[in-house]
Parts: structure tokens; C-alpha cells; sequence
């Protein structure tokens, strides 16, 4: 039986979550910059073996040690979503970057409670950086290139370092309001997907805002940043749900987010 | 005395080459991800020292073992420029990925024999990775994190893999190019600075289109592109020269860029 008690989490749920990220970097570390990638470029077929095969392994290992628990993957979809825990995952996160090389992409393990995520994994198999955040406790970091998991304070916008997967992931309706929150931050970055959500729980960035994000892209990041101290919310600051509209808005410091919302102006 | 025989450059350039990365990266590696850096984001200090202090120490190497070359770096501008040999030098290109904890920027140092890139090296402090071109050889890499210094093949641009580090780095002048290329390629990746090409010679990148490129930018990948069998060249397909007007274009298979350059439309 698993269950959130005095002590926290089940241990038994972090263990599963790792050993599932083990094998899901056992499938793709070999196919990463790989002869058949490189050949493949007018074809999708060994990154959707790399995904495809990760989420099998990660699905067999959960469902095996959790027989109760629901699914919900990328690439192979729901089983028992109305169950009281549910996992999501995605494979690969970022897949232009495993595609093109740049060790930057992620796989991402996230454990919802009745809808709430509480536990959540961040793994860049290629580097061998690890992101763990536990709903109550302090994130861990497996940080073979340094790095420390606490996010840093920044109070102002305008001191703000933000950073975006792409400009093109806005909807025309989204458009305005990320370029009024763009106008008021220090300095932008692109590209990132996951990993720059760890930035920010390492405190090297201090605002991520994005748009079409699905529940797989998000469950994970939410215990990891909220354990290194900042917030992950919807458009108008609200918790994400499974019902989000997939805008999501990440902040290092949580003084930061009244006014990213203000700004963002979402409907 | 220094120069190209039938044998090629003369061995003691590149021996410098990597002895001044090795310097640089020694200044660099203390200050990734450091709570120093964690601590100034509104203050660039800890960059500027990062990117001073690698450049100084590449100067001193250099201006040591070869007096009469002359030496061009972002950071502390000409000496002897009108030398036969000019060293150019870039300690960090990508200061936002090095800002913001990406292990994606890179110390470049190429060396021009009168006005002609002959070597280039990129180098990755952090993930280890090195880039090596000498005109007239195959690029060599070395390669923690796997891969191969060869571009591939890729006669079309509707298959290609086009990168740019920016859409904030054009000028209202050379949007209208850009998007005609971005167009027609396959696919974009934002992001990468001088990685972008290294990805480039490994194949896994095909086009890179960029612009406000100095030559410090741009020097040390000519060699490395072109050693694994790519081109980079001016958005009109011209060979770079410290002349040159910023904007730069590579192609992974040079069968790509007749194409490219008539999409780009440069006046």
C-alpha cells in the first residue's frame, strides 16, 4: 500500500521513479547523436524508437511494482487515469534538442495525488544530471556539472532573467501578453524545454513562461521547482490541474509572480 | 618561425591552441553555475571576469610563443593586426547559455594566415567536448558525449535542419531573407551559438543562418565546418573576411547552399 503519511511518501514511489529513469536512459543514451539518428534525418523513426521504447520500459517497471496505479505517457496514452495515483511521463522532452544533439532534453517522471503533483523527476541522461522534488521536501540535484538545487531571489521584473522553449509556441492569442512580460524581464533565452526549468531550480534563471504545454510537460516540473523554492502556475497564477489550458508560468522567486500575471493578462 | 609547408601549419599553432583553451577552460569551469554567478544576476562582474580572465590568459600564451602574430579578442580588442598571423579570440561565445547554467557556449580560437581562417578550435569547458580544424585536414573531435566530426549529406533544403541562436539577432533588412530560408527548411532549433556548428560537423545540425556575427564569432568555425566537409560563408555564399558585413550562413552539405544563398536574397 502507498500513501502519503506523517513522513511523506511512500519510499517504494522515489525508488520506482528512479529505476524507471534508469531505464528509460539505458534506451536512449545509446540512440543520442547516434549513426542511425544522423542518417535518419528526413525521417522520424529512431526518435520515435528512443521515445517510444523509454516509455515502454518506464510503463512496464511502474505497472509491475504498482499494479493500481494509472498511466499517462506521451506516445502510449491513459490506462486507469481515474486511479488515485497517476504517473505521467515523457520519454523524451525536448525532442529538436535529442534530435540535433544538444544534451539538453529530458525525461520527465511526474506522480499526481487526487490531480496534485507530488512527485517529480527531471532526468538529462547524457550529462547524468538528475532533478528530484518531493511535494514538502527540499529538491535534490545529481549535479555532475555543478549546481545547487535553490532557486534565488529576485523581486523584480526588471532584473528577471526569463527563458522560452521557442517564440513559436505561442498561439496569436497568447502572443501580447508574453511579450508585455518579455518587455518588463532583463534578458530573454530560448530553447530549454525542461531543462530550463531546472536552471531555474538551480537559481540561474528566474522566470519561465510558455504556452501549449501538456500535463506530461508540466507534472514533473512542478515539485521540482516548488521544492527548490519557486512556483509553478498557470497564466493567472492559478495551481495546473489535468484541466490547464496548457500555459504555464514558472517563477524562482514567488515575489515575482503578482506582477508576471498582471503583465501576462490572461483571459 | 611559423608557417605552411607541404606538411601543413606548422605543429607548435595548434599545440598553442589547445594549451590556450586549456587555460581558458581553467577560468571558466570555477565560474559555471558558481553562487557567485547565482548571486549577480542584476550585475554582469563574475561574467565579465569569467570572460576577461580566459582571454587574458589565452593573450599571455599566445603573444609568448609566437611575438610577431598578432592577437584579436572580444574582450581586449587588436594588437598587431596588420601581422601575417592573427590569433582571433572569443573566451565565452554564448555568455546568456554560460549566464544561465547551458553547457552550449564555448571558447573560440581561431587563427587567420593573411585574412584565410587555417585553424579553429571550439571548446566546451564544462562537457569536455573540443572541436579541432586545420585547414586542409579532417576536423577532429573529442567526444564525451558521443559523436562524429563528419556533416551529412543533404542535398534538400525541405529535409534540412536549420538552427539560429536568435530572432533577435537580424536586422529589420535581413528578417525578410531569413524567414524565406526558415521556410523552406525542414525544421528550426533556436539557440546554440557556436555549438550549433559544432553540431553542424557532427552531422546533426544541416544549416545554421545567423547575422551581427564579428569575426571572433565566426573565425574558429571555418575551419572546424570545413574540415568536415561543410562550408560557411557570407549570406551571398562569399568566403569571410574580417571585411565581412556580420552575416553568416553554413551548410553541412555544400549542395545546399545555391539554394540557401538565392532564399536568403542578400543585396
Amino acid at each position: 500500500m502507498t500513501g502519503i503519511g506523517a513522513a511523506g511518501l511512500d519510499p517504494a514511489l522515489l525508488a520506482a521513479a528512479e529505476a524507471a529513469a534508469d531505464l528509460a536512459g539505458g534506451v536512449i543514451r545509446p540512440l543520442f547523436r547516434s549513426p542511425l539518428l544522423v542518417e535518419a534525418k528526413g525521417d522520424a523513426s529512431p526518435v520515435t524508437e528512443a521515445d517510444r521504447g523509454a516509455e515502454r520500459a518506464m510503463r512496464a517497471l511502474l505497472a509491475e511494482r504498482f499494479p493500481a496505479h494509472g498511466l499517462w505517457g506521451e506516445e502510449y496514452g491513459r490506462e486507469r487515469a481515474e486511479a488515485e495515483w497517476l504517473w505521467v511521463l515523457d520519454p523524451i522532452d525536448g525532442t529538436r534538442a535529442f534530435v540535433t544533439g544538444r544534451p539538453l532534453f529530458g525525461t520527465l517522471i511526474g506522480l499526481l495525488h487526487r490531480g496534485r503533483p507530488v512527485l517529480g523527476l527531471i532526468d538529462q541522461p547524457v550529462t547524468g544530471e538528475r532533478w528530484i522534488g518531493l511535494a514538502g521536501h527540499p529538491t535534490r540535484f545529481r549535479a555532475p556539472l555543478g549546481g545547487t538545487p535553490r532557486c534565488r531571489p529576485c523581486a523584480r521584473l526588471a532584473e528577471a532573467e526569463l527563458s522560452c522553449t521557442s517564440p513559436d509556441m505561442f498561439t496569436p492569442g497568447d502572443r501580447p501578453g508574453f511579450e508585455r512580460l518579455r518587455g518588463a524581464a532583463r534578458r530573454l533565452t530560448w530553447g530549454g524545454d525542461c531543462y530550463a526549468y531546472g536552471l531555474l531550480a538551480l537559481g540561474l534563471v528566474d522566470l519561465v513562461c510558455e504556452s501549449t504545454m501538456k500535463p506530461w510537460d508540466w507534472a514533473a516540473l512542478v515539485p521540482v521547482v516548488e521544492g527548490a523554492g519557486g512556483r509553478v502556475t498557470g497564466w493567472r497564477g492559478e495551481p495546473l490541474t489535468l484541466e490547464a489550458d496548457g500555459r504555464v508560468l514558472a517563477v524562482g522567486d514567488p515575489a515575482l509572480l503578482p506582477e508576471a500575471v498582471r503583465l501576462l493578462g490572461a483571459a
